[in-house]
């Protein structure tokens, strides 16, 4: 498939083949890592299945768009007003994780060693793709602060620039509070060998070491 | 994203998110090349995304599989009845170039050296995946062999098992009626260093060595 170059993939569509193929492929490649012709081999593939598969996928598509909620207290994904999590009067209501979106709720919920509830901002904040504080659901999470009794905000957010700068953006805000805060460790990843570690997390592991326990 | 394994996404989905996503997510990861992992976060951005954009991929790929046409003649991918190809009387109507699907028209349009008709099988001769010659337009292409005037067909299938055993069914099926059966030139790709091409295709290009023409 590496016969003709991404750009040209439409006017050849447009000349030889379909408007209808071409305004699938169209839509298909706006999707984030989908190429033209990657976009070219799904729509092909959606051709040969049978029609209830193409209505199946667009109307889950429409339908996801269109009716997804999101939890009124936490901003996480969920079907209801409230989140399941929200929801379970066996959490620990005292603390919250703030992470950037589902997927790190579904991850560390897959861990099974936090007992709290979340905060999902939606997005961290990032300059370069014009993502300000004002973008993601930092005001709520100060109104939490303010009208339910969180004694601990865990900072779960990437390691990145993005997610240092929201982290402090977020700590400014915080403190005067008077609610702790603190950020999950950073460090050598279990089953990682040293030497083949980056310079920052080994440094970081080195300065932020435990006593051993046994 | 390495956190916790594809088999598992869709079950914490369905307990701590939504199930319109999940659905989503299902749906999507049914295209070829594209994982659970990879499904929930195209879902992810779709949400992300204003509502148009939703619906308009949505509709395009329900609208592409509902009213998509193929060209009565060459079964090509076609808007309407025929395609532009097998309208445009400036094409050589004696020569057919047997091709697998749309991609490989708008490859060969792309070179701009053929100036004949097209014959787009829909795919080829597979028995693993259970598709025989009674699954793609192989009776078509015999149809238009005892109606048109053609002289020559060129199979331009790919260079692999099931290619090689399409093109030796096609073949078999053709030679009664007289027709020139052609296939296009395997060799050393242009550019290619002998030292990195494959044995076979070396060795094939040697026994089909053209003699030297300045």
């Amino acid at each position: 498939m590496n016969y003709f170059c991404n750009s040209k993939i439409l006017k050849l569509l447009n000349e030889y083949s379909s408007k209808l193929l071409e305004s699938s492929v169209n839509e298909l490649s706006r999707l984030p890592g989908i190429g033209k012709k990657t976009a070219l081999r799904l729509s092909l593939y959606i051709l040969k299945e049978d029609r209830q598969y193409a209505e199946k996928l667009g109307n889950a598509i429409i339908d996801m768009r269109n009716k997804i909620r999101f939890c009124k207290r936490c901003n996480n994904i969920s079907d209801s007003e409230l989140c399941e999590i929200c929801m379970n009067h066996k959490r620990d209501e005292n603390t919250v994780c703030v992470v950037e979106d589902t997927r790190d709720v579904m991850a560390i919920e897959n861990t099974a060693q936090f007992n709290g509830l979340y905060h999902v901002l939606g997005g961290i904040i990032n300059p370069m793709e014009g993502i300000g504080p004002n973008d993601i659901a930092i005001k709520q999470l100060i109104e939490r602060i303010n009208k339910e009794d969180i004694k601990e905000i865990i900072l779960a957010l990437p390691a990145t620039v993005e997610g240092d700068t929201t982290n402090y953006y977020i700590y400014k805000l915080v403190k005067e509070f008077g609610v702790k805060v603190t950020t999950i460790a950073r460090g050598v990843a279990i089953g990682d060998e040293l030497e083949y570690t980056d310079e920052i997390t080994l440094g970081r592991s080195i300065l932020n070491r435990l006593p051993f326990e046994i």
